[in-house]
């Protein structure tokens, strides 16, 4: 069904008070869709539309309703009614609800859950934003390595419903260090007669608590992963980070990346939903840094007004040239930025991008130059048309490597290099763009 | 162990001919490490290095070598050794490679396949690029609708080791239309004399042959799916994407468009790796061509040539007062082309959001004016002041405007809308910026 139908349905079921009459149309409707359609609804509906469901659905769909609804509905419920979907949530999004509120809040939801469930949340919700410890799950799988086959798809047969998954289990000894990994596919091809630890995987891939998410999904990505397994210092199994959720951390680090390119701060929501003094204050910042990063730009257009007021053709030529070394800085800095980002490109190699760059620069400044140069003679001549030349040359390369080191030097100090975004790099571009160029017209002109 | 060691003990055991010795230290390496270490070698030492894996781990090590390492592999070595890698590879990265050779190589290919694997790797490699059935695989399982548990766990511990996924199944009718999917969870679970019409999931989510990749990741990341089986016309069930595929098309799809952000033509192959006049060649026609388009500011700055030679002051708040401008379109053409693209904004949105940006667009104008009229002030007084503070709030509005509108505009007319790049849209901010800027100044002080 598409969603404005589902919608309409489920509006008409409300007016008319015929709920009951949803239930089977619910049934083969994936939870995401019911999410997205419950999510239109008052909290007050939406809470007698999840009951229509059965219990396990209820807590799957919750999951999928966007964060701030989640928030919503669970101050607008009473504790008994809340609690059983709370329970049945799957760790990691129980951890991320719990975040969203407020002390008080949390307070009120605590005595709802379970002894254990209380400590794995307290636990959850321990670790720092941007972690992998703050993303990932408590429920795994977990096999000892001396149980049969047989006997390690009955334990898995049995967890099965409260595991996020049981295609992969993690092997741990004793103490709950992390010593392998077996697939349900080994287990099912395998003799149900060997032992796990004759099958499983040693060694294998996992993560550190503290470890920032994006590795946690170059680590998925790189090797294919259904789920990273996450230890703590001590090697002790503590949780995994499954493969839809480094998709959407993937997802979410692409779009600040993004933004961080034009500048935008970080933005928790939707562009479409987020408050107007939200996307204001998210953008006005830079914006006013970067006018003062310009008023150098002008300071240098103002040091040559003499060499301007004598050949004011020269101003013709003024965006075109400032532009291009920006555009040039644009490119090469976009390039770094990404391709430190997916692991392309590491600090070792700066060294390396550097010639190159240096090369392609030369290039580039040399066949705009040529693009130019022919303006310059139509507009002003022949000493115009070389001034002109000269300067595009120039302020391609030193563009270009303005646009290709900052990103190297930002992640050098440990700070984000998509901080170097196209409008900062710009700005570096222009002010060494207009000092280029009039000192070359001064220079050479003066000669004349 | 890590990457260079790893090089460096395959170096040694090269050097003293001494591979038996690698199968041991190889047991426990991911084949993603061992490819990312082999491909550091010559041809000749990969196909040895190779030699020491079994046979299935071969293929699999292979599908994880550079596109580029393949063609040179395949190329450089007999028929005979070839193909029994080829034919353990999955067919989804089979087609992949075989699309990469040249004509004359895949005439060279094909009789080492057997009559199954050619038709279809033809079929494989006859769909477009960029669409679901250049990416899925025809290497999944199917199950027949009146199969018992038993039986449809008997079919799938048969399939395994050819089948890209065991972990879910699709139930196609004797047409091969497909009608439900069922997970290898719900069989474990399930009695086992049940039938699978009565456990699977009827009316999947489902894409078509010839969709979108981008389309594929997001119905996968949306649904969390670990596959998406794919349609043809007639509903048949043809291929299936998987989870990792669809990982790596997101990946590449965000930096595609991350590259095109900074008018940098789409590349293939890495930054690092990428040959010198390909770089060139993807990055100098934007930068031409905008060239071209700062043309116009010059233009618009020649036309004012008297304005500002009486008033030179104007000068020094150029820079900044274009840069302002582009800068905002830059904001909103990005937080644009990312809400298209991962879905965020549809194209129906437009009046919303045009609505929205107005009010935004006028707060940071306002604030940016208040920023500038302290300075126009100092350098060329009241006069100046209002004319640099008018000039500041209308060119915001009207650089986020134009950032707003052009993804959108492109988006309509069936377009990229991350060709509405930082650069196009600093060309274009820049032009109305000369133009508001003077013609305001003009007209301002000219009344004095």
């Amino acid at each position: 069904m598409e969603l404005p139908v589902l919608i309409n349905t489920i509006r008409l079921a409300l007016e008319s008070d015929a709920l009951y009459e949803l239930r089977e149309q619910f049934e083969d409707i994936h939870p995401a869709d019911l999410a997205a359609a419950f999510s239109e609804f008052e909290p007050q509906s939406v809470w007698e539309l999840l009951s229509t469901l059965p219990r396990a659905e209820q807590a799957e769909v919750f999951g999928y309703l966007p964060p701030e609804t989640q928030v919503t509905l669970a101050i607008s419920i009473s504790r008994r009614k809340l609690s059983p979907i709370i329970r049945q949530m799957s760790s990691d999004e129980r951890a991320d609800l719990f975040n969203r509120l407020t002390e008080e809040q949390q307070e009120t939801l605590l005595p709802a859950l379970a002894q254990a469930e209380r400590e794995d949340l307290r636990l959850l919700s321990s670790y720092e934003e941007g972690t992998a410890g703050a993303v990932m799950t408590s429920d795994y799988a977990s096999l000892a390595p001396d149980l049969t086959v047989r006997e390690a798809i009955e334990v898995l047969r049995k967890e099965a419903p409260d595991k996020e998954t049981i295609y992969q289990s993690y092997v741990v000894d004793k103490e709950r260090r992390l010593i392998g990994v077996i697939s349900l596919k080994e287990l099912i091809l395998a003799p149900v007669g060997m032992q796990i630890h004759e099958l499983m995987t040693y060694e294998p891939i996992f993560g550190q608590v503290d470890m920032p998410q994006e590795e946690v999904s170059v680590l998925i990505s790189k090797y294919d992963l259904l789920a990273l397994p996450i230890v703590n210092q001590d090697m002790q199994l503590v949780g995994i980070v499954t493969y839809d959720d480094a998709m959407d951390v993937a997802a979410e680090e692409a779009t600040e990346d993004f933004h961080k390119t034009a500048t935008i701060g970080k933005l928790d929501s939707s562009v479409k939903d987020a408050a107007i003094n939200l996307l204001y204050r998210k953008r006005v910042g830079w914006l006013v840094l970067l006018v003062f990063g310009n008023l150098f730009s002008g300071a240098g257009i103002a040091y040559y007004e003499e060499t301007i007021s004598s050949y004011l053709v020269l101003l013709f030529f003024l965006p075109l040239l400032i532009a291009s070394s920006g555009n040039a800085g644009a490119q090469s800095g976009t390039l770094m930025v990404r391709a430190l980002a997916t692991g392309d490109v590491a600090l070792k190699d700066w060294g390396w991008m550097l010639g190159r760059e240096v090369i392609i620069a030369s290039l580039l400044g040399v066949t705009m130059a040529l693009a130019v140069a022919s303006i310059g003679w139509w507009r002003g001549g022949y000493d115009i048309a070389l001034v002109v030349a000269a300067t595009m040359t120039l302020v391609v390369i030193a563009g270009s490597l303005v646009g290709m080191s900052l990103p190297f030097l930002l992640s050098r100090f440990n700070m984000d290099p998509a901080t170097a975004s196209g409008p900062l790099i710009t700005s570096i571009a222009d002010v060494s763009g207009v000092m280029i160029y009039f000192s070359i017209a001064t220079w050479y002109l003066g000669l004349q």
